[in-house]
């Protein structure tokens, strides 16, 4: 079984993003039957979509585990849904914004991930982790990465099952902003995917 | 060089106070010249002061670090100043809840801290440690201990300089509550303290 | 041109719902065209959406403006997307409580909202009303009631055109609550529904 | 009975202050004995505090009641304790910014208001306008006329009663931001400072 973990680089205004860390970290990572193939995606309004749907054709991956950063919340979140919409708040790497714009032009307006979230979310919090199940992953590049993905297995007989994870910033990201924000520790969030890999494997 | 650390017993909603750890676990630490002789407070309306002045007569500190819960904060709050009022909004665990009552009938309205909490939280964001000088320590148990203390020291010829340390809560006290509300690791707290009597004992 | 304009009763833990006053003072309501149609619906799990349909087929309205409360939040919001899941925080009025149950069993993921919510936010800020374009109308009634009211035009030849516009709690509800929250005058709120319907009259 | 009202000038970021427009609104206003005499300080770290100085030596309030802008509040703050610093977080509308200053550079650490503010909260929040009493009035401009005020009032013979309220931005202001704040209208403020007077001429 092969777990394919994204993370993404840094973006407008963090010079810092804890999904990158997170995902390197768990690239050749090993539970039950279950081995982890990670990558870091650019955040692109183009390359991170093509660069995923080029990873599901190479890895080939039983399920898809995406990191990604939530500058403002004080929990981890397990997405329940990904919607067909680029409204991006600050430019991506490339400079690019959109509005209202479709992930696919042709493709509905949302897709229900498919990882076991409601279980994650459990084993989570019994495990004295903040964690809880969101109802959006914004309209950034997190929510378009996991869109296209959803809709490209869409077609598959045998779809991987896929998800995504947002983490809150690390509490040196938020020392730096000066900013009255909630942040995470690194070791939590590796303890976060560890369990959420667990329940994917036992799956 | 004699640092006296005090942190606190849980109170009402938790069932823990991560205080009470940071306490117990810097008792007999070393830093530079100086030890830390650390206790826990009980979260009482008589004891806790009662307590803080019988401390302050046997173990005749040069410095006083103060060290408790703010259930909502998202960052380490340095407090500025201690007023002369005590308004529970939740009982204390003799179940004691009191309004607008003075911490000191003959009291002044407040008394600043001496610690040089800008410095400390200069050295904790310099540290990546979410940080900042806060205007208000409330007004249960924390502001009234330190109030005291402030007001049992302002007679002393040499008194010790006295400050107190917000940290919020635990992950897991959290995870535990259901909440929506920000956290923060022990591991990084301690390295706070560390920062802190760092800062004091080259003071 | 008829617009239907629907709010909601009260629910826990409110004694209010400023989405009732406002749909009750639209009946009968003219703006340039169009008439509007005004109803109060019911905060019940099968009740709700079950109106919802029979008024679609008596008042064959050209527009729906679904009206509702958001307890914590502080500015008016257009939703862009109902999603097909139920998870209801709190019991409705009956004492029905789900958990992660599709609105409609064989229902797409989600709709997007078709009013022209973008212009009717643009409008409302020029206006000086806060407001913005929301990702997620929740999981409760509010949610539901315009899953299904999209999902059963979905079918139509010339749909009407469907929206929904989240309010925060009144003055008096935050004041009756005690808690640290937003709330907005029922008089502004008028002024935000003038202006949709203004846009949607237009449209 | 002579109450004297103030406000404040708009000062950085904002366009607007309601305090300034309740200021004006309710000068020459009459509630039972008492007649209202308004004026509006400048935002200026030496000029707001003269001015208030010279108005207490001719006006010769029995109570004063000073109102300013809370930037981020969500509801009425009626405050209890002016203390002896400033700290702007923003420079004053002369550009002067200071940082750990004393407001009187031989007073005391603070002076608690005098005005009936328990009291006035339960009225307002009886009349179900979101209103608390506040432990910190901040270490910009309102708490430094605040305190100026007090302390030099705490020398009369017979002082004339003081405090203070803060207000949240009106709506149009948090409209023109884009951001996520909290707001509340100019009527329901007029309302708190018409029932503030009500208690404050009965008192």
């Amino acid at each position: 079984m092969i777990i394919l973990v994204t993370g993404f680089e840094p973006f407008t205004p963090y010079k810092a993003n804890p999904s990158e860390e997170l995902a390197r970290g768990f690239d050749g990572y090993r539970v039950g039957e279950a081995v982890v193939r990670a990558t870091v995606l650019p955040v692109h309004h183009a390359e991170a979509s093509a660069r995923m749907l080029a990873l599901l054709d190479t890895v080939r991956p039983d399920a898809v585990l995406g990191l990604g950063l939530a500058g403002s919340r004080a929990r981890i979140a397990l997405e329940r849904v990904a919607v067909n919409v680029m409204d991006y708040a600050v430019p991506d790497n490339a400079g690019c914004q959109t509005q209202d714009e479709p992930c696919v032009p042709s493709g509905p307006a949302a897709y229900f991930t498919t990882l076991p979230s409601r279980t994650i979310v459990a084993r989570l919090v019994d495990a004295g982790i903040p964690a809880y199940l969101s109802d959006t992953a914004g309209t950034y590049l997190c929510n378009q990465t996991l869109y296209t993905t959803l809709h490209a297995v869409a077609r598959h007989d045998a779809p991987p099952r896929v998800g995504f994870m947002h983490v809150p910033p690390l509490p040196s990201m938020v020392a730096a902003s000066g900013l009255d924000q909630p942040s995470m520790d690194l070791t939590l969030m590796r303890r976060a995917v560890e369990i959420a890999l667990d329940v994917i494997a036992a799956g």
